[in-house]
């Protein structure tokens, strides 16, 4: 089996290989996410655009509207909204999932709501290439006045985004030539030559649509623009300061006041520490990821690296979310990860899924891989309800039954962001260099890829997340030589890989990726066997919440208890050191697979808040279920981290 | 024995009687308390008074020094305040501190500096009787047009209390006669007579001190108009909402936004649930009891119970603190107790004191006493440090190390109100009804009543609180027919009462306390005994983050674990449900019992934040010290509510 085992040749190529993501035409997704896409497709895709046009986005947007002004009628009620400068990014972010929804599955109604949006960015558009609906249309004359608070190059980003996926998904332009307009626009703006603004966006976005759109167009101005955003950032003099002090403002008059809220504290290669703003501190790092993947930048890494380690080692929440503060939805100090006031956004998690993959750019580590997939599985996906109608906002790991999903948010920020990552999730799966392709994640579906100059078609067969098994068909055109790495994942005792049926040697793996290198043909077969028991999961003492208390892992899903399985009072039920887990079906969720074992179940004996009395305690059967399906059967109680007793 | 039991003469009289407090004068604490009440007569009454100057505040009173204006340079750095509308009470508060310092300890430079400041409000009172800095120096022209927001009857009502303190205290009338002359005015301009004022204020606190004044004058009008600022708070048409109109205000624009931060959602009355900012509500219902006492009303006995129940049942901490939300200085939602986050504000608990104190006007009830004593000992006790100079705002039951007493606080409103309540901890031992004496509370000391139109010198010796033995000397003016009524505290496991060696029966005890009628002579000797085991405690299942917990109790005090006692990370440490306890002084702090016994503590075997491995433990021996005294010897890691594994 030596000539699967990786060379000094490939070695080398990987080490200087960028990997990039297929495009979401290159991958179709069964399995697990095969239902909820077709549920983003069917239902979701839509009603994000209901909500947008009924919260008055296009009012905003189209100049053949009447103008709203800042304050507009909200949903037929007597109630008005205030008009938001960060519209256009989630109207954007809805396009963005209608495009993933129609290239899943046609829908002309769908499609010819989307070209008028994009009809009403045409009419927006300056003939300058500016094209921002709030200070176009809402605050005319203040535009470029105030990046560090206001959107307007986020919201860019978010259009470009847009762009591309509707581009790839339909193959229609309009709008990507209206964004490369206005990318050129922005260009022409920002730089250190002399006369053009040395800023950057106060909530970052920008970076990374920036790379998106110059991949889709070749256009490297546009790689070496969100460079020039990751670069200036944090520099002396502080442009923040500069801008405030030319629109008059004080400096400490603003929401958050410290430069730290939007990682402009300093530049960004000296940065260490996550802070601030989760979702943005995320997107930054991932632009600063793409761009180090671009420009084989490795004056980036060493922050890349260490902000990757404060975020994994010090605060990130066991489902893969983090920013525990609902007062700066951000960072506060390390360890602080309460568990039932964690705010955890949707957004930081699908934030954190990116970055994850960009961090993947300049090479297979399964560091990143497996952060990917958790916050993937666990604390993004719990953001769409399984009938794609509802969405969290926070993601608390404890709940005593108030804690439901919304149907929209003043800051709709989250509907649009979670279903955008889910429609287009067979993107993230893959990694592809010009003679390697790295298998990130793991799901039913196939993906039709270029490497080594040829085509390649690779299907998994797998009931992943809940089995461990998966085979790979690899099929190229005719016969085609370069790497397959496969993610063996961290979470996993122990890895089994055949190729055509004769076992490699997992031992091979480097930074946790099993290179395989081979000249490949048709027929060609890959399994990987993993076991997937129930795992008890203990924190560090440094996070005290946690104590006494363990987390129930299954693969790569976070378990939790829910009060319809369990009753109420969950953290009246205490598992012992050696419960013996059985998986079942979830009751009332085809599909998904629960964990029950015994536990005991304490009842109280005193009256009022405290009582000298010991609880007794009897013995129950309880039955966790995966974080991401919870609040989708009854509302109720739900408990991650559940209290056990070592004896 | 049958003399000593009540009788139903004594029943009939008991079930009218108003039972109010001795004045300071009457009183001499020694024992636990004597050292503290010392500390303060040394030293923080002259240091809250340094810090009131340097805060600025000397230059908003006194006409006599330029007007400082909204900013004030302080302590001598280059840094301002603002001047507050609320320091009127701040200084009040130390005014009465220093009155009962004085009467505990002459001290002419610090009555010097008392008198200067009653002398400057003497030239700051408007001919009319008026009195507030804010409103006559800092913003004239505004006075009574902000009820809800602006402190100014809150401002007053301290002043009052401060007035009363330093006559009994001192004998001194001055600003008693200028408190008297703002009452006055006060009471001119509020009632429901055509063109008066029906406002009340939004930061209760004038009721109480309008009975106290009441009280010590003698003068009916006080209390009369205490009574209307109960009566008229919360009815409609909602005066907040006039007065807000009048301004040309909107209703939302206030911070809080809501009737409920003041207690003003709907007639007191009508009340059942503790809402809003804890120590306005404390207060409110303080007033409420005192105005049911003095008017024997009892339509307030519903409400009154009903606020009660809902805090003590659902709202209240072990350690006396109540309010868990920084955001709003108060109350959330039922059995929201979290631990480490607890804002439990030093001022709420002192409050609450004042709240139960009052609630026992109407007869003794150890349901009150109890709640009086846990508040008092624990919570309250622990926001003055030992040496008297610090103070804490806040009182988490779990700490990893970053909480500790200030030395003051841009809201300086707890130190003056611990202090004050500390120095005069005597007269909540006792209430004094016709005839019967009820001690309320146990520690060293004395006390000269009247009662049954006798003098009586009750002395009592004890080591209370850590040793539950207690005689009491009654040493009437020659003799006295009166029932002696001793609180036998809920916590303790049994009492033993001897009146001259002879037992009485304790099961004759009404609602907790013990009613022993008798004609009492000089050398007559009381002892009750109560064994003070440590007790574990256990917390109603409603509050979930207590479960699998204990806290540790020993009389009235709860303790906690210290980092300085105990190692970090003290929620790695498991107590046994046999644990047997020790008692054993505190290191360091001379006097203070310890409790010691053997734990398990766990070491994480995992790198990072999450692991599959299982910690291991090893047994140690552990030490818990009153909650009180915590954060008076090295700064570290606190936990209250502590691991214990049932088995």
């Amino acid at each position: 089996m030596n000539e699967l085992a990786s060379s000094a040749a490939a070695d080398k190529l990987q080490a200087k290989a960028a990997f990039r993501p297929p495009t979401v035409n290159q991958v179709r997704v069964e399995g697990f996410f095969g239902p909820r896409i077709d549920t983003i497709a069917t239902s979701t895709a839509r009603i994000l655009f209901d909500r947008c046009v009924n919260a008055g986005m296009l009012d905003q947007i189209d100049p053949e509207r009447p103008n709203p002004g800042q304050r507009i009628p909200f949903q037929g009620t007597n109630s008005t909204v205030t008009s938001q400068m960060f519209w256009d990014s989630d109207i954007a972010k809805s396009i963005e999932t209608a495009a993933y929804a129609l290239y899943r599955r046609p829908d002309p109604d769908l499609e010819a709501q989307v070209d008028a949006v994009i009809d009403a960015y045409g009419r927006l558009q300056e003939d300058s290439g500016y094209c921002n609906s709030w200070y176009l249309r809402i605050q005319p004359g203040k535009r470029w006045t105030n990046l560090r608070d206001c959107h307007e190059l986020y919201c860019a980003g978010h259009l470009m985004e847009a762009a591309v996926a509707y581009y790839h998904a339909t193959g229609k332009r309009k709008l990507m030539d209206i964004m490369c307009r206005y990318a050129d626009h922005i260009d022409g703006l920002f730089g250190t030559q002399e006369g053009r603004m040395r800023g950057y966006p106060g909530h970052e976005e920008i970076e990374l649509a920036l790379v998106k759109l110059g991949r889709a167009t070749g256009e490297q101005r546009y790689l070496d623009l969100a460079k020039f955003f990751i670069d200036q950032r944090g520099t002396q003099p502080h442009y923040y300061d500069q801008e405030a002090g030319a629109r008059g403002a004080q400096l400490a008059d603003y929401h958050f006041g410290t430069y730290e809220y939007s990682q402009s504290h300093k530049p960004v290669r000296e940065q260490r520490e996550v802070v601030g703003h989760a979702v943005r501190a995320a997107y930054l790092y991932a632009g600063m990821a793409d761009v180090a993947t671009e420009f084989g930048d490795n004056s980036l890494m060493p922050a890349l690296e260490g902000l990757w380690d404060h975020l994994t080692q010090r605060n990130l929440y066991i489902h893969g979310g983090f920013g525990p503060s609902e007062t700066n939805e951000g960072l506060t100090f390390d360890f602080d990860l309460p568990n039932e006031t964690a705010y955890a956004e949707t957004c930081a998690a699908v934030a954190l899924v990116f970055w994850a993959s960009r961090m993947l750019g300049r090479g297979p580590d399964v560091r990143y891989g497996d952060v990917m997939e958790r916050a993937l599985y666990n604390c993004a996906l719990a953001g769409l309800s399984m009938d794609g109608t509802n969405f969290f906002y926070e993601n608390p790991l404890e709940s005593r039954g108030d804690h439901h999903r919304w149907d929209w948010h003043h800051c709709p920020c989250c509907p649009p962001n979670i279903s955008r990552l889910l429609a287009s999730v067979g993107t993230y799966a893959y990694g592809i260099a010009e003679s390697e392709v790295a298998v990130h994640l793991y799901c039913a579906g196939s993906a039709a890829l270029e490497v080594a100059g040829k085509k390649v078609q690779i299907s998994q067969e797998t009931g992943y997340p809940y089995d461990g098994q998966i085979v790979l068909k690899i099929e190229p055109e005719g016969e085609a030589e370069f790497a397959l790495s496969l993610r063996l994942p961290g979470w996993a005792r122990g890895h089994a890989v055949t190729v055509n049926g004769e076992t490699v040697d997992v031992a091979e793996a480097e930074n946790g990726y099993l290179r395989i290198w081979r000249c490949w043909s048709k027929g060609d077969r890959v399994t990987l066997h993993m076991e997937m028991p129930v795992e008890t999961v203990h924190a560090n003492p440094l996070v005290p919440n946690n104590q006494g208390r363990i987390a129930l892992m299954r693969g790569p899903l976070v378990y939790c208890l829910e009060e319809v399985d369990n009753g109420a009072a969950l953290n009246s039920l205490v598992l012992a050191a050696d419960a013996q887990f059985e998986s079942v079906e979830v009751d009332g969720l085809t599909g998904h697979i629960a964990a029950t074992t015994q536990a005991q179940r304490e009842s109280y004996l005193g009256e009022g808040l405290y009582s000298r009395k010991a609880p007794v305690r009897e013995t129950v059967h309880i039955k966790a279920v995966p974080y991401h399906a919870w609040d989708n059967r009854e509302g109720g109680e739900m408990l991650v981290w559940v209290r056990q007793e070592r004896g």
